[in-house]
Formats: C-alpha cells, structure tokens, sequence
C-alpha cells in the first residue's frame, strides 16, 4: 500500500477542529505528560464522533478530583487516566495517550493488556510511545496502554475480578460490572472517536502461542477489505480467518468486532505469551503498529507487510470435558495430522483421564502449557491451513 | 551419610502394628489405587503420633460419601483424597498417597503444590509416585500431591480464593478460612504422622528464580543437625540459612517450619519457578527426593548430596513501595555489587517511579519476571554468600 493508502479504507478524518474546543492541554510537541487549565467557556462535547479527540481524562500531576474533558492540541501527546466509575463492584483507571499529528488523518486506537496476563502489547506501547512524534503524524493515535487494569494488577487469566472475560462483554454496560463498565467506557471514549482500531493480544499466562493475526469477516465489505489489509499490514504472516464473531453490534462481544460492527476497520494481532516478556513479541506488536502507520499513511515508518500470507481457516479451540492436570504433547507452530494426540488430562496421581485429539490436520497456533485445567477451559488452538488452490480462490471471493 | 545415615535423626519409627488397625485397604504390593472395605470392629486410631498410617481418605472409585479411616498395609501404596470439609468458604479435596515400606523406618511427608502455580513440585511427585516400590522401601512415605487444590485450579499467584498464603497460616485453623483448613488438615494428618518432611517449591508464576534449598534454624540442635543434613542431601548447591522463622509452634506459620518445631526435621526446597515444567527443574525435585529416601537409609537410590554447599546468609526480600509496572535489570543467579539496580518501576506510560537497588552485595536468588507489581509485593529476593572464613566458623559452630 502507498503512504497515503489509508484514504481508500474508508477513513474518518480527524476533524481539525476538535483542538479548539473544551479543556485545552498546555501541550509542547511530542511532550508526554501535559496538564489541564480550565477554561472559562463552557465545554461543548459530541460523543460519539470518529476524531473527536476531547477526551475525558484526569492528567499525572493535576488536580484531584473528577477527569475533565481534555482537547488534545494538534501536534501534541497527552496522557492521562480515563475513570471507569465505581459502581456494583469498585471501578478502575485506564492509562490512555492521545497522540494527535498536525495534519488530518485517521484516528487508529491500540488496545493493550485486555487480558491482565498478556504483558507483551502493555510493554510494546511504553516504548512506542516516545518515538510516535505528533509533529511527523497525520490523524491521531489513541494508545489504551492497559484497558484492564484489575486484572493486570491481580495476575487474572481470561478474567477479570468480576469473573467475566472482557473480551466478550462488548459493548458493555454502564451499569454493569467492572468488565462490562471497562468495555462500555472503552466503546464510548476510544472506539467511537476513532476510525481504525487494533486489539493486542499475545497468549495468556499459560497459553504457548505462535503469532498470528485474526481477520475478522464481518459481511461489510469496505470494512473487511480494509481490514484484511491492516491485517497483512501488520506483519504476521499467519492469519486466522474468523467469520464467526458475532453480527449485531449491539452484542458485539469482542473488542475489535466492536469496531468493525461499528464501520471501522481492526484486526486482533497476537505475539507472544506465558507471561513472558522476551524482545521478539513484544518487537512483532512494536514493528506492527509501525507498519500500519505507514499503510494507513499516518506515518512514514518501515512497512513489515507480508508478501505470502498463510491463510488459516477454520481454527478450532479444544476444550477439557474436565479437571485435571493437563500434560501437553505438542508445541506451538508444529504441524498434527487429524487425530494426533494433542495431550493428555491425568488425575493428580497420575493416572490417565482424557486424551485430546486434533480434529483435523493443522497447525497448532497455541497451547496450554501449564498442568491445571477445568472443565470447558481451552486446551490448544488448532488452526487448517487454506490451500493454495483455496487461497487462490479466496483472493477472487473475499469482498 | 550411609544407607542407615536416618537413625542418626532422630527419627520415630513407623509402628509396625497400624495397619493392622482400623479399614484396611485391599492393596497389592505396588498397586497405585486400592478400594477400602469396611470392617466390622470399630476404628481405633491415636492421633498427633508420628508413624499412625491410617489416614482418612476417600478412594477413587470408592464408594461415594465421607472419607473413611484407611489403614495402609506394609508393603502397599494407597491414593485418595483427603478432605478439607466446607466451612465458611467452600472446602476441597488434596490428593494424597500413602507408599508404606515392609519394613519400619522414618515417615516421610512431601508436601507439593503449597502454591497454585508452582507445578515443578506436583509433576515431580506424579513422576516419583509410580517409581516407589513400597516392597523396596523401609518405613513409609506420604506424598501430598497437591497441597492447594483451589489455588492450582484458579491459577492463583501467592494466595488462595480467601486472600491468604497457605504458607503462612500454619498450624492452621479447624474454623478458619480455606486456606486456614488447609493447614489444619495437612497438620493433623500429614505433618503429624510424618518424622520428616519437604516442603518442595519453586518460584511462583511471576518469579525467575535459582534452585536452592532453606535450612530453618529452629534452635532445637537435634533437629536443626538432622534438617542440615536433609538440605544437604537434597542436593541444591545453594542453600539458604534462615534463623528467622517463628519459634512458637502455634504460629508456625510455614509448613517445614510446622514440623521442624514438632521435633521433624525438614527443609524446604526451590526449584524451577515463571510457571515452567521444565524436565531440569521437575527433575531436581526427583533427584532430592530418591537421594533424600537414600539419605535416610529408607530407599537405595543414587545421592545427589552436596559436598561443597554455597551458605547463603542473610537473605532479603525486595519488596515494592508502590503499584506500577516492573522492568528487572537483572536475572536470576546472576552476582549484583551493593547499590546496583535491580530493577526499575514505571507508571503504565512508562515513566520512572522507582529504582530498587541491592541493599548488599550478593546472589540474585529470585526475580520477579512479569510487569504487575503491586505496594509490598516482591521484587527480588536476593543473598549474601557466606565467606569460606564464614562458613568454616559455621560448621564449626552449628547445633
């Protein structure tokens, strides 16, 4: 794609106008941390705009108290803290950056640390952060640099304090939850002001995982085209093609299904996992968003996109039909025939309770490599690798 | 130490006439499970005595129901599950084997998976559990396969469903919170009836940590000789002394601890730790156990013992003053000079907060490895090794 790509996605212009109104950072170019200063007129808000970047925020060093509405001045950075509100249990504090370029483009939200146990995305924006230069940016970029931080602070797999899976509780609800109030301040604060997003996974604390990226399949076909192009643009050069997630935006579960039911192109991109921390995944996330700047045009920045992409569909989870101590047999990456053993579940004594099998020939794209396991938890994801032929085919069909 | 080296020990010996007490098991020299049968003269069982081998158990397959009093034969090995009953939580069951030798000698409990997310140990024991001949052995081992059921299958770093470290609430509590039954049960029925015990670690999920085994000093010079040479015996060449541990048996609050100051020599060992099952660190475990059964001339079994031990006294604890995301500058085993950075905290924007430095010249004995670190959780747990000048003084001067 060529630098100015972005402009044939569909992409929402940032409006250049949102500087001027609300709050204003006292921002110098490229600073990271900016504080507030009230403003005598009063603060004129729309929701619910893509590249409306007047952001709710309570900013490092300001005054206590409730988050204002903070305008990001054009060719500047702020960070700050956007209040998920106690409610039914105690709410939260996401850290979020605004990086806002002086000319007009798209508006592309990273979404880190959505599972508590997945550090690579969370460590990949900390360092992308100082070298994104508003002054060198068209659009903006909003970085959600943890979006669960109870769940990142109490070392939770797949779920946060409330026992629910954030990535599965989009939209959410303002009357929900911690999850569920996580996902709706998100939906509202982040994915409707922007006009692309990236969800950042890797696999969860005991989850032994390849890389790859999902392409969401959505039916609209502008939105999935483009997707599939950020998708390729991201580097990893395995992709997941999933036309399962949900349809209806109003149960839109997952975080980027949320913004692509909502028209704007994402991908889900994993790199990395078992709490681990090392250089290479967090790198693939880092060498990814730089790519997809240089796609979307907002940035000149060295493109990582993949030439040969390894299409995979279907991929299936295996699932534990009970407790035990899981034994793997596989590693991530390797290559089973239909009915190859993927591990065994024993009992704490040891003795033989379950044999998990593939249910096709394919790739494994994760596996669980730490011993516990319940009932109904995910075992190994097992991924068909499209054919040439079918790839082929695939190129001609996809929207 | 020679094969008969255990006499030496202190060590009660195992009454020859338990298993002809109580429900005996129906058991085969070697046989794994075994069903219980119920008898008609009523149980008569002493508690608190070392040596008594009938324990409470339910038996897989058995029939449903209360655990029943299970009197293990010479010469046979029985698994089941001991209950920790409901209280004001929900209770649970520990798998236990009893492998009991035809002949008498010392009871030997290993305690494993004390933390949900410390696995080399529980593997070690699946590993070791079909190895252990009780026609071969003198005396009688008990395996505690998973000391911590609720933790292991939440996937709990530190602490169990209720908030607390099992390894710090010994002796337990009959009315307490679950991981307060816990150690009332592990101390009625396993701490009890054994004569020496491993309490058998590895660093938990988030921990990078060395192989090394605690001496716990205790001041009882006959037990502290004994647990020295169990340390040795284990076969980690590095080996913590620690002097610090509660005296007062009502507040033992660790579980070698809760044996050593019941007349039991023990020691605790530490190998393998970041959630790994990594054959070296599972078979460290298997090593000090068969060298530790030849230690105390209950088994024949190849000697791992240390002949030159690295002493390592004092120990400390790095501990965080506040919440944030940790970057180590270290790694585990690695020597730091006194003042050097052990690692850096930052707030989720990546701004510094915190260095923690080496409050002593020393080894590094443990790392934290992942980002999350919340006010007083760990960082680092490093040593100082004690000088040969030291260390001759100390072997000179040890109980």
């Amino acid at each position: 794609m060529g630098g100015a790509g972005w402009r044939g996605h569909g992409a929402v212009l940032l409006r250049g106008e949102a500087a001027d109104r609300g709050e204003c950072a006292r921002a110098i170019g490229g600073s990271q941390y900016t504080r507030g200063r009230e403003r005598s007129r009063s603060v004129r808000r729309t929701r619910g705009r893509a590249g409306d970047l007047t952001v709710p925020l309570r900013l490092p060093g300001g005054r206590p108290g409730p988050a204002r509405p903070v305008a990001v001045r054009a060719g500047t950075t702020v960070s700050g803290w956007l209040d998920v509100p106690d409610g039914i249990d105690p709410g939260t504090a996401i850290p979020l950056s605004v990086v806002r370029g002086r000319r007009p483009g798209p508006v592309l939200a990273l979404v880190a640390g959505t599972h508590g146990y997945e550090y690579t995305s969370i460590l990949a924006l900390q360092r992308l952060l100082p070298r994104l230069d508003p002054r060198r940016l068209r659009g903006a970029l909003i970085l959600v640099h943890m979006a669960n931080p109870p769940a990142f602070y109490g070392r939770r797999i797949y779920y946060g304090p409330d026992g629910k899976n954030l990535n599965r509780v989009y939209p959410g609800k303002a009357d929900g939850t911690v999850s569920e109030r996580i996902a709706y301040v998100l939906t509202r604060e982040v994915i409707d002001r922007a006009t692309h997003l990236v969800d950042m996974h890797c696999g969860d604390a005991n989850e032994s995982l390849r890389p790859y990226a999902y392409w969401l399949v959505s039916g609209n076909a502008r939105v999935d085209r483009a997707s599939r192009e950020m998708a390729l643009a991201y580097g990893l050069d395995h992709i997941v093609i999933d036309r399962s997630r949900p349809k209806d935006p109003a149960r839109s579960g997952y975080t980027a299904n949320t913004a692509i039911l909502r028209g704007k192109p994402g991908l889900t991109a994993e790199s990395g996992g078992v709490g681990r921390t090392d250089a290479e995944s967090v790198g693939a996330h880092e060498a990814g968003v730089q790519s997809l700047l240089a796609q979307l045009g907002m940035m000149e920045a060295p493109s990582v996109r993949v030439a040969h992409p390894v299409w995979i569909e279907p991929s299936e989870v295996l699932r534990s039909p009970l407790a035990g101590v899981w034994h793997p047999a596989v590693a991530k990456m390797q290559s089973v025939a239909a009915g190859a053993l993927v591990g065994r579940i024993t009992d704490p004594f040891g003795r033989l309770l379950h044999e998990a099998r593939a249910p096709f020939a394919g790739e494994i794209l994760y596996v669980v490599a730490t011993p516990p396991v319940s009932q109904g938890e995910p075992l190994a994801g097992i991924g068909r690798l499209v054919s040439e032929r079918g790839a082929r085919a695939a190129r001609r069909s996809v929207p």
